[in-house]
């Protein structure tokens, strides 16, 4: 019998990210930046607004001029002029003058705020009558307010959502620095695996791997290519290895399941060039058997087989090694796990953190994690779930209704 | 002054999604379908597996031959073969016959159960001692014990995650029908806008909402198109709603926010052909100076123009259009709010929905939401936003220390 590998603990493993370089950056057009990783901190080189804007539709005012007025004691103000949309108004107002105005409209001199039109009333066609007073600075955006010159307005690092498209585009960013999306290398092993395009005779499955696998990737900003399915043999799984790492920033091997593919995967491994085996087994569950080797700079993982333990092991170890290459600064980067109350206990071994699927369910106004049971290998355990939950190494197990951070999956 | 038009209810709006029809279907490669919309129910035409199969290595065996072992009543039995991984076995055991098997291995003929290797010693070549009792159907899976065949693989209006194009994938569905991408045209109007190529001039600001949006329809699964800069003119916006409408399945305005602008808008919709304004105006805020019109079949919108407005009106309002024309089956469709706890009280006008920006943050392992206070149009409260949070009609306002649903941004 083989010889029991030494499991790392997972904070052990997830140090070694910091191992592996980042990939490299390319500048690319505003408008494709969406879900990008900004790689080139942009500051603000104006104010934004860079003139005082109006926020609603009324008369822009010296506000001294409205102070103490009421529906019983109204101001009686001349109306200047109207304030053209998107030019500065060629005229200044006087402290009992108003100028016309609507939201988005530059505040001509003279003018602190905005009287809002629906405390107003047109007298003639030169004059009105204030009925509310106003503070200075009171509806209207001062020049600076929203980002002031000199502001960082993306950092390095950060994940770029719609809103930050958009503070980009208010500056004139129309090309911005990103990291490149890392380019991640999938090869299938396994005597028993065959291609979704082919029918499986009785022993043979397809492969699923390299579809989950895929998409998890694709979510988490990767780009997946597939090496194909290599059977159960060194030369040809070293070749391949060696294929797909000189195209791609990582590499996984998506493993066969048995005692002999798991074999050839750790020999392989030990003979790439510059190799070190990382990682032989972590002390989680499922996926205690997966293999983390570094050649030269590159992260080569040895997955375990069952699709299951497969998507665990994705989203728990291997996609911050992705974060960590692909430029996400944690640091900016804002995750919230949301929480739900637990519907029955589960018992957990000791000495390992421990993953559960759950499925959520509203009742009565709270949500509840559901654990999904069944055999591990079942992918309708998978697809039945909504998340994971986590049980720590030194526990034994979670009571019903206590509340847990769910991982959406 | 102009008429206060009459406002409807979110519900209401929201309950004129169903006039619109669903986008077309097309047929799409499984490897490019991570994301999408399933528009035919698949089901499984076989067992998944489609024979039973080994979850450990070990020894098949047929399990009374098991019974009552232990470590000190060892029971004997003799190694029949291996089985081979990718083929049926070419043997069959009898009552007091084993197997060699991997995980994933096809169970031979005559064998009900897999005994772990850790609970077996070899003896010689050709027999083991087994130490421990297995039950029928212990490790291992049962033909179709994941999916029985004929069951539902994945429903119709399905969006596909990476489990269930794996799912997909171990069926041998190499192509999947789904629902197009709903197109959406996107119009920016108003004066005071330019482009991000363009340097503002005073009184001028850059169209941010075209970023904005066009990064939230394509999280909604949508492909924003844009139809350019509209200055406020009756004609040019007619003709270019007229063009937007013939290549998108929605059209947005995306409003400049000067009464003038919003005068033309309600102009041209109600002039497009066949015309319906169904909403013109929404209880909720920010958000309320929203128009939606049908044209044909087709929903075109008037949204409000200050940023924060805009994006809040697409997460609550457009987006549930987006779904429902997009083929997604919110039956099928699992969401969840995160709740967090309020960390200071909010005053909320009654008569309409509220939504409050609010950044999120642990303390003292509990999640909090704080209110982000300051001006709507302001994009710099959005940058700081993680998600928001909703005030109800009848609500005066909330408590601090109440938990809320944090719709994510």
């Amino acid at each position: 019998m083989k010889e029991f590998f030494k499991v790392t603990d997972l904070k052990s493993v997830l140090e070694y990210s910091s191992d592996f370089p980042r990939v490299k950056t390319e500048d690319i057009l505003l408008d494709e930046s969406f879900g990008r990783i900004l790689a080139v901190s942009v500051n603000a080189d104006v104010d934004l607004p860079d003139f005082a804007r109006s926020t609603m539709d009324g008369y822009a005012v010296r506000a001294s001029a409205t102070f103490g007025t009421s529906e019983a004691n109204p101001a009686y103000l001349t109306i200047k002029g109207t304030v053209p949309m998107g030019t500065s108004p060629a005229f200044s107002i006087g402290s009992d003058e108003v100028a016309r105005i609507s939201t988005g409209g530059m505040l001509p001199e003279g003018a602190d705020s905005v009287v809002m039109i629906e405390h107003t009333e047109v007298i003639d066609r030169t004059t009105i009558e204030v009925y509310r007073s106003v503070a200075p600075g009171q509806h209207i955006l001062e020049k600076g307010e929203d980002i002031p010159k000199g502001d960082v307005l993306v950092p390095k690092g950060k994940h770029l959502r719609p809103q930050e498209t958009g503070l980009l585009a208010a500056f004139g960013k129309e090309a911005v620095t990103v990291y490149k999306k890392p380019v991640v290398g999938i090869i299938s092993t396994g005597d028993e695996i065959v291609s979704v395009h082919e029918t499986p005779t009785p022993g043979q499955i397809r492969d699923i791997n390299i579809y989950t696998l895929s998409g998890m990737l694709r979510k988490a900003g990767a780009v997946p290519v597939s090496f194909g399915i290599v059977r159960d043999d060194f030369d040809d799984l070293f070749k391949t290895c060696t294929t797909a790492m000189a195209q791609s920033d990582m590499v996984l091997i998506s493993g066969g399941s048995s005692v002999g593919t798991r074999d050839f995967t750790i020999d392989v491994l030990s003979a790439l060039p510059e190799s070190d085996i990382l990682v032989h087994g972590i002390s989680i569950s499922p996926g205690k058997p997966t293999i983390l080797a570094k050649s030269r700079n590159l992260a080569i993982w040895g997955l375990p087989g069952q699709v299951t333990s497969t998507m665990v092991v994705f989203e728990i170890v291997v996609k911050p090694f992705i974060n960590h290459i692909g430029g996400l600064s944690l640091k900016n980067e804002r995750n919230f796990k949301f929480s739900a109350r637990l519907s029955r206990n589960i018992a957990s071994a000791q000495g390992r953190m421990e993953y559960i699927r759950v499925r959520l369910n509203h009742k009565n106004g709270i949500l509840w994690a559901d654990p999904i049971l069944g055999k591990s290998g079942l992918i309708n355990t998978m697809v039945n779930a909504d998340g994971l939950i986590e049980i720590g190494t030194n526990t034994e197990g979670l009571d019903k209704g206590v509340t847990v951070a769910v991982i959406p999956l």
